[in-house]
Protein backbone atom coordinates (compact mmCIF):
# COMPACT_ATOMS: atom_id res chain seq x y z
CA UNK A 1 0.00 0.00 0.00
CA UNK A 2 3.09 2.18 0.47
CA UNK A 3 3.79 4.16 -2.65
CA UNK A 4 6.62 5.94 -4.20
CA UNK A 5 4.65 9.44 -2.89
CA UNK A 6 3.83 8.18 0.04
CA UNK A 7 7.60 7.29 0.96
CA UNK A 8 9.01 10.51 0.06
CA UNK A 9 6.60 11.90 2.23
CA UNK A 10 7.18 10.21 4.76
CA UNK A 11 11.01 11.31 4.52
CA UNK A 12 10.37 15.40 4.79
CA UNK A 13 10.29 14.46 8.68
CA UNK A 14 11.09 18.27 9.76
CA UNK A 15 7.84 19.49 7.92
CA UNK A 16 5.68 16.70 8.59
CA UNK A 17 5.79 15.68 12.65
CA UNK A 18 2.79 13.19 14.32
CA UNK A 19 0.98 16.36 15.50
CA UNK A 20 1.80 18.96 13.07
CA UNK A 21 1.87 18.74 9.28
CA UNK A 22 2.69 21.84 6.67
CA UNK A 23 -0.40 22.70 4.46
CA UNK A 24 1.70 22.35 1.37
CA UNK A 25 2.25 18.86 2.38
CA UNK A 26 -1.43 18.32 2.73
CA UNK A 27 -1.82 18.67 -0.52
CA UNK A 28 -0.70 15.94 -2.32
CA UNK A 29 -1.61 13.73 0.14
CA UNK A 30 -3.01 9.94 -1.24
CA UNK A 31 -6.25 9.39 0.41
CA UNK A 32 -7.59 5.37 0.85
CA UNK A 33 -11.01 3.80 2.15
CA UNK A 34 -10.80 1.33 4.70
CA UNK A 35 -10.33 -1.83 2.11
CA UNK A 36 -7.14 0.29 1.42
CA UNK A 37 -8.12 1.26 -1.75
CA UNK A 38 -6.56 4.57 -3.19
CA UNK A 39 -9.39 6.86 -3.83
CA UNK A 40 -7.57 9.93 -5.10
CA UNK A 41 -5.53 12.95 -3.42
CA UNK A 42 -5.98 15.88 -1.73
CA UNK A 43 -5.92 18.79 -4.00
CA UNK A 44 -6.49 21.38 -1.77
CA UNK A 45 -8.35 22.47 1.77
CA UNK A 46 -11.03 24.95 2.60
CA UNK A 47 -10.32 27.05 5.79
CA UNK A 48 -12.82 28.84 8.10
CA UNK A 49 -11.06 32.13 7.24
CA UNK A 50 -11.89 33.90 11.07
CA UNK A 51 -11.25 29.77 13.52
CA UNK A 52 -8.40 28.70 11.16
CA UNK A 53 -10.53 25.75 11.11
CA UNK A 54 -10.10 23.23 8.50
CA UNK A 55 -13.76 22.34 7.45
CA UNK A 56 -13.17 20.79 3.93
CA UNK A 57 -10.36 18.70 2.14
CA UNK A 58 -10.63 18.50 -1.37
CA UNK A 59 -9.83 15.34 -3.04
CA UNK A 60 -9.02 15.02 -6.75
CA UNK A 61 -10.54 11.97 -7.90
CA UNK A 62 -9.90 10.28 -11.55
CA UNK A 63 -9.03 11.88 -14.77
CA UNK A 64 -5.54 11.72 -16.57
CA UNK A 65 -3.03 15.01 -16.25
CA UNK A 66 -6.39 16.84 -15.15
CA UNK A 67 -8.30 16.13 -17.75
CA UNK A 68 -11.73 14.51 -16.33
CA UNK A 69 -10.54 14.62 -12.90
CA UNK A 70 -13.15 15.89 -10.78
CA UNK A 71 -13.19 17.22 -7.16
CA UNK A 72 -14.89 15.71 -3.56
CA UNK A 73 -14.89 18.08 -1.03
CA UNK A 74 -15.17 15.65 1.94
CA UNK A 75 -15.75 17.63 5.96
CA UNK A 76 -12.56 16.89 7.21
CA UNK A 77 -13.52 15.05 10.43
CA UNK A 78 -13.67 12.09 7.41
CA UNK A 79 -10.01 11.98 7.45
CA UNK A 80 -7.61 10.42 9.14
CA UNK A 81 -4.34 10.14 8.82
CA UNK A 82 -2.36 6.94 8.96
CA UNK A 83 1.11 6.93 9.35
CA UNK A 84 1.85 3.57 8.42
CA UNK A 85 -0.07 4.10 4.98
CA UNK A 86 1.48 7.93 4.65
CA UNK A 87 -1.76 9.24 3.65
CA UNK A 88 -5.03 9.87 4.98
CA UNK A 89 -8.62 6.90 5.56
CA UNK A 90 -11.70 7.32 5.35
CA UNK A 91 -14.75 5.25 5.78
CA UNK A 92 -15.94 6.22 1.99
CA UNK A 93 -16.84 3.59 -0.58
CA UNK A 94 -16.26 3.92 -4.18
CA UNK A 95 -20.10 4.12 -4.84
CA UNK A 96 -20.50 6.48 -1.93
CA UNK A 97 -17.97 8.62 -3.90
CA UNK A 98 -19.48 8.35 -7.08
CA UNK A 99 -22.77 10.13 -6.46
CA UNK A 100 -21.70 12.53 -3.89
CA UNK A 101 -21.29 16.50 -4.00
CA UNK A 102 -17.93 17.07 -6.56
CA UNK A 103 -16.77 19.58 -9.53
CA UNK A 104 -14.98 19.60 -12.41
CA UNK A 105 -12.01 22.12 -12.99
CA UNK A 106 -13.47 25.30 -13.36
CA UNK A 107 -16.83 24.50 -12.33
CA UNK A 108 -16.24 25.63 -8.77
CA UNK A 109 -19.32 25.83 -6.53
CA UNK A 110 -20.06 28.93 -4.46
CA UNK A 111 -18.17 28.58 -1.42
CA UNK A 112 -19.93 32.08 -0.20
CA UNK A 113 -23.08 30.35 -0.20
CA UNK A 114 -23.62 28.23 3.33
CA UNK A 115 -25.44 26.02 1.74
CA UNK A 116 -22.87 24.12 -0.63
CA UNK A 117 -20.97 23.16 2.92
CA UNK A 118 -24.28 21.58 4.05
CA UNK A 119 -25.00 19.86 0.65
CA UNK A 120 -21.20 18.29 1.94
CA UNK A 121 -21.81 18.01 5.29
CA UNK A 122 -25.48 16.19 4.61
CA UNK A 123 -24.00 13.75 1.98
CA UNK A 124 -21.73 12.53 4.52
CA UNK A 125 -24.22 12.89 6.97
CA UNK A 126 -22.13 14.99 9.00
CA UNK A 127 -22.85 17.64 11.46
CA UNK A 128 -22.56 21.46 9.45
CA UNK A 129 -19.05 22.60 9.23
CA UNK A 130 -19.84 25.48 11.80
CA UNK A 131 -16.92 26.58 14.31
CA UNK B 1 -1.87 49.81 0.16
CA UNK B 2 -3.68 48.00 -1.93
CA UNK B 3 -0.78 45.67 -4.44
CA UNK B 4 -0.93 44.18 -7.82
CA UNK B 5 -0.65 40.68 -5.61
CA UNK B 6 -3.89 41.53 -3.57
CA UNK B 7 -5.44 42.71 -6.43
CA UNK B 8 -5.11 39.20 -8.59
CA UNK B 9 -6.30 37.46 -4.95
CA UNK B 10 -9.50 39.98 -4.37
CA UNK B 11 -10.67 38.76 -8.09
CA UNK B 12 -10.43 34.90 -7.24
CA UNK B 13 -13.81 34.91 -6.25
CA UNK B 14 -14.83 31.24 -6.21
CA UNK B 15 -12.26 30.27 -3.91
CA UNK B 16 -11.96 33.36 -1.63
CA UNK B 17 -14.94 33.95 0.41
CA UNK B 18 -15.78 36.43 3.20
CA UNK B 19 -15.88 32.87 5.39
CA UNK B 20 -14.14 30.24 3.50
CA UNK B 21 -10.62 30.38 2.07
CA UNK B 22 -8.74 27.91 -0.27
CA UNK B 23 -5.40 27.01 1.57
CA UNK B 24 -3.99 27.19 -1.73
CA UNK B 25 -4.51 31.26 -1.65
CA UNK B 26 -3.41 31.39 1.84
CA UNK B 27 0.28 31.00 0.58
CA UNK B 28 0.82 34.10 -0.66
CA UNK B 29 -0.73 36.54 1.04
CA UNK B 30 0.79 39.67 2.08
CA UNK B 31 0.94 40.43 5.87
CA UNK B 32 0.53 44.47 7.21
CA UNK B 33 1.02 45.58 10.49
CA UNK B 34 -1.76 47.81 12.18
CA UNK B 35 0.23 50.86 10.89
CA UNK B 36 -0.36 49.39 7.38
CA UNK B 37 3.17 48.21 6.66
CA UNK B 38 4.19 45.58 4.76
CA UNK B 39 5.81 42.87 6.99
CA UNK B 40 5.60 40.01 3.94
CA UNK B 41 3.69 37.17 3.11
CA UNK B 42 2.60 33.78 4.10
CA UNK B 43 4.47 31.21 2.83
CA UNK B 44 3.47 28.27 4.78
CA UNK B 45 0.99 27.07 7.48
CA UNK B 46 0.79 24.40 9.73
CA UNK B 47 -1.86 22.33 10.40
CA UNK B 48 -2.50 19.98 14.40
CA UNK B 49 -3.24 17.47 12.05
CA UNK B 50 -5.91 15.50 14.21
CA UNK B 51 -8.34 18.56 14.59
CA UNK B 52 -7.79 20.17 11.34
CA UNK B 53 -7.02 23.25 13.37
CA UNK B 54 -4.28 25.64 11.83
CA UNK B 55 -2.05 26.64 14.55
CA UNK B 56 0.79 28.65 13.02
CA UNK B 57 0.98 30.32 9.68
CA UNK B 58 4.84 31.00 8.58
CA UNK B 59 5.37 34.12 7.44
CA UNK B 60 8.39 34.65 4.98
CA UNK B 61 10.34 37.99 5.56
CA UNK B 62 13.21 39.91 3.82
CA UNK B 63 15.26 38.43 1.60
CA UNK B 64 15.53 38.42 -2.22
CA UNK B 65 14.30 35.71 -4.66
CA UNK B 66 14.54 33.14 -1.54
CA UNK B 67 18.19 34.63 -0.47
CA UNK B 68 18.52 35.99 3.30
CA UNK B 69 14.71 34.94 3.26
CA UNK B 70 13.50 34.41 7.33
CA UNK B 71 10.34 32.09 7.97
CA UNK B 72 8.64 33.56 10.99
CA UNK B 73 6.05 31.54 12.61
CA UNK B 74 3.10 33.30 13.87
CA UNK B 75 0.13 31.93 15.74
CA UNK B 76 -3.11 31.84 13.92
CA UNK B 77 -5.01 33.78 16.47
CA UNK B 78 -2.61 37.06 15.78
CA UNK B 79 -3.70 37.36 12.07
CA UNK B 80 -6.73 39.15 10.81
CA UNK B 81 -8.28 39.02 7.48
CA UNK B 82 -8.93 42.30 6.24
CA UNK B 83 -10.91 42.41 3.07
CA UNK B 84 -9.95 46.23 2.06
CA UNK B 85 -6.13 45.24 2.05
CA UNK B 86 -6.74 42.11 0.52
CA UNK B 87 -4.11 41.30 3.40
CA UNK B 88 -3.95 39.88 6.91
CA UNK B 89 -3.55 42.35 9.18
CA UNK B 90 -1.31 41.61 12.94
CA UNK B 91 -0.59 43.77 15.81
CA UNK B 92 3.40 43.68 15.19
CA UNK B 93 6.14 45.93 14.84
CA UNK B 94 9.02 45.71 13.00
CA UNK B 95 11.46 45.29 16.19
CA UNK B 96 9.38 43.25 17.51
CA UNK B 97 9.57 41.02 14.53
CA UNK B 98 13.07 40.96 14.21
CA UNK B 99 13.48 39.51 17.67
CA UNK B 100 11.26 36.66 17.16
CA UNK B 101 11.60 33.03 17.02
CA UNK B 102 12.30 32.44 13.11
CA UNK B 103 14.88 30.42 10.76
CA UNK B 104 16.41 30.00 7.39
CA UNK B 105 15.50 28.39 4.71
CA UNK B 106 16.38 24.62 4.57
CA UNK B 107 17.19 25.10 9.04
CA UNK B 108 13.60 24.67 9.68
CA UNK B 109 12.54 23.81 13.51
CA UNK B 110 11.47 20.45 15.11
CA UNK B 111 8.17 20.93 14.77
CA UNK B 112 7.58 17.41 16.64
CA UNK B 113 9.55 19.11 19.43
CA UNK B 114 6.35 20.59 20.98
CA UNK B 115 8.47 23.26 22.87
CA UNK B 116 9.31 24.81 19.59
CA UNK B 117 5.85 25.61 18.77
CA UNK B 118 5.96 27.08 22.95
CA UNK B 119 8.52 29.49 22.11
CA UNK B 120 6.48 31.08 19.66
CA UNK B 121 3.26 30.98 21.51
CA UNK B 122 5.30 32.56 24.78
CA UNK B 123 7.10 35.32 22.32
CA UNK B 124 3.68 36.52 21.20
CA UNK B 125 1.98 36.25 24.94
CA UNK B 126 -0.09 33.77 23.48
CA UNK B 127 -1.79 30.50 24.96
CA UNK B 128 -0.12 27.53 23.78
CA UNK B 129 -1.97 25.93 20.67
CA UNK B 130 -3.64 22.75 21.51
CA UNK B 131 -6.79 22.03 20.35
Amino acid sequence: MQTDLSMEKAGLGRSETHDMIAASKVEGTYVYNLQGEHLGHIYDTMIEKRSGQIAYAVMSFGGFLGIGEQYHPLPWSMLEYDPAMGGYRVDLDRDVLEGAPSYARGAEPDWADPAYGRSVDDYYRRKPAIY
